[in-house]
């Protein structure tokens, strides 16, 4: 049997979707680079989409390069161009990569006997400001796109790139597919946007730590957010935030394995919450101390100013009670990246403020607990402090937002603190 | 010494061009695929470019895609498209190639400080018609590359691509990249469009066959395009015949010396021309004969009427004098490649017709001597078939035109006849 032609739509639903018989379910498939790296996946992906469609459901690709294509037009574009490279010229090379995978997933789904086409993102169009390298979305006009869902085709886009008001293509930075899959599927008031990857789902926590972790079945937009901008590489935390946004339901799920993955929704107050639905951490963490530090208004404004200035995002922040009334002790914390250019802003600025001595720590990982039904239930953080000074594990920052606590603690005992809460939560899966 | 920074354009160009104190020449330069095929020779070029606009011209580029690129595009094409795959998301995919080029080249020229930027197909727009992978030019808008040039800024152009009446991207077919800088050249009203190629011009006959072939200063666009027709692999047959219709001057030079190439220019009368140009030859030539053909008004239009429809070009015609009056020996050529097409037409044929046989004939090639002289100097043909003859040559069929003599003859005496035939119309270089 030819394995070009192992699916193809029965013509029978292929001449029902054309009389409009069937459920008009209108969904955004978003597949990655290691999804389409290579003819053989492709048809792969074009066999799942064609299912899609056999199903009653019209669909909209969106596809990213292959994988290591966007890298090899990256580094040609930084040898002939150099570190400071023209963006617009940068976006105008590395946008190729997007189109040749739509051109060849249309390609594919066509010899599945499955009507489809390529609509790049300067003929949809997909309006973007003109910030080359890392454009923002203005407007989808996808009238065109959803006129070909109707009539029963499939319509596959190249993610990831778009049109400045001149008329010049732009790329959306990394990650970018995922953010056109959210703004096409808000655009066409798409029921679904399924985002395609390598792992089956959003976990309760990295299984990797936790063998007993749990694929969460639905998690909320914001849960989603806390949980990216955390360090869950999944989703991009744009894409969250324009999903959230627009209140399009995004799917995460594998694009090897034929399962449901996690759904990612808007908080539904008659639903039934789990307090918490995931621990998290991040290693990429430093922790700053200025010691003897002058207690003074004006102070912390300088020391925290001098860091923004030089673009140093500074996350958890201690101030020790000042024993005499005159100095004290300032310890925050930074990602690990920034910790060196930290050290050369702030290093002036202690001279100049008479600080007795800076002290960097980089051994240190910050643990956190998300849910939305904490706003629902007191206790979450006294049972965190408590089970975690059962276990010997000392605090040394703390950070809270309404749906989340972060702690900062010693990273020998990452794996402990994660187990420990991950059970203490309930979150272990049964057996 | 930065390599990156070997030329740089002196600032006092630039300000000259910007207020207009050089003369205004604008030209196209077009660089095909071996030119362009790492960054390397990318840098190359834009170096060999930034000379010329330092030189005063102002320079529209037009690059092919990286060599080996679309070939790797159109096997994933094949791979997935399947052989008859859509011609309209091929073009999708292929035209990647040339844009990635564009945008890199348009940075090394960058980088070398002078100022540059690309425009693609559809940015132009360079309209054609909707005849995908093999689209015929119907309109270029060269207003916005106008504008740049008499800026000072080079305009870097992907060959090949253009977008047809809905907004869908084209491709021109296999040599495309010349005809989009003859385009471009025409509407910008350019004063040379410069092809550079892996050849330093045109000869007077192939340098592998006659050492000492001359490299000719000048030859007349008909002259050209009988030699493209001809199987010169230069230029592009439908490039020529563009220049030819708008009169621009093209320059056939190597990218890799710097010397002048040869120029494709207009006849002009006032020039005093060689009688004969070149001598060519043609090795993918069949003869078939049909043996006992009914001498009677349709036959013939039976016989190259189904050729014709299975679209067979037949070239040179004869027909042998009938020596009873009622039937007779037809022969002619077609293209070696055609010849099993040609044989599967003509079975039914000969049957239906009750001819006594068929012979092919792949033992043959095709002599030319071409030159706008010929029209105005008696003799050019006389002379051809006396030294054919003194060398025991046989001539099987001939054919002419205004400007050319063709013969053919058997494949083994190809050498001998070029070379009798190039030193008789006094072509061979001194020394």
């Amino acid at each position: 049997m030819d394995k070009n032609r192992a699916w193809s739509m029965p013509p029978r639903t292929a001449a029902a979707i054309a009389r409009e018989e069937l459920p008009l379910t209108r969904v955004v498939q978003k597949f990655g680079g290691t999804s389409v790296a290579d003819p053989d996946r492709l048809r792969h992906v074009a066999g799942r989409v064609a299912r899609q469609v056999a199903a009653g459901e019209r669909v909209a690709v969106v596809v990213s390069a292959m994988a290591g294509h966007t890298n090899q037009l990256v580094r040609w574009v930084e040898d002939v161009g150099g570190p400071t490279a023209d963006l617009a010229e940068h976006d105008v090379v590395v946008a190729a990569g997007e189109q040749i995978t739509a051109g060849l997933l249309a390609l594919a789904l066509q010899r599945l006997g499955v009507p489809a086409r390529s609509y790049l993102g300067w003929q949809l169009p997909l309006n973007t400001d003109d910030a080359h390298g890392k454009a923002r979305i203005t407007e989808v006009d996808a009238a065109g796109v959803r006129a070909a869902l109707d009539r029963g085709e499939v319509a596959v886009l190249p993610g990831f790139q778009g049109v400045d008001p001149t008329g010049r293509l732009t790329t959306l930075g990394r990650g970018g597919s995922d953010t056109s899959a959210v703004a096409v599927a808000a655009a066409l008031d798409a029921e679904r946007c399924d985002i395609f990857t390598d792992v089956d789902g959003i976990y309760t926590t990295d299984p990797r730590i936790v063998s007993r972790a749990k694929k969460l079945e639905r998690i909320t937009y914001e849960e989603m957010l806390e949980l990216a901008s955390l360090g869950a590489k999944v989703l991009q935390t744009r894409s969250v935030a324009l999903a959230m946004q627009y209140d399009v339901p995004v799917q995460v799920l594998s694009s090897f394995e034929d399962k449901p993955g996690t759904l990612v929704i808007a908080d539904d107050p008659t639903m039934e919450h789990q307090t918490v639905s995931g621990i998290t951490y991040s290693r990429d963490e430093a922790k700053v101390t200025l010691v003897g530090v002058e207690d003074r208004p004006g102070v912390a404004a300088r020391i925290f100013g001098a860091l923004a200035e030089a673009n140093v995002n500074v996350d958890m922040i201690v101030q020790s009670v000042s024993p005499d009334g005159r100095s004290t002790d300032l310890t925050f914390t930074l990602a690990a990246s920034d910790l060196a250019r930290a050290r050369d802003v702030l290093d002036p600025v202690v001279r100049a403020l008479g600080c007795r001595d800076l002290v960097a720590d980089g051994g240190v990982v910050k643990i956190s607990v998300i849910g939305v039904g904490m706003r629902s239930h007191a206790g979450i953080a006294h049972r965190m402090f408590n089970v975690l000074a059962e276990r010997g594990i000392n605090i040394q920052a703390i950070s809270t937002s309404e749906i989340k606590i972060s702690v900062l603690i010693p990273a020998e005992y990452t794996e402990l603190a994660i187990r420990t809460l991950h059970a203490a939560y309930g979150l272990d899966a049964d057996g």
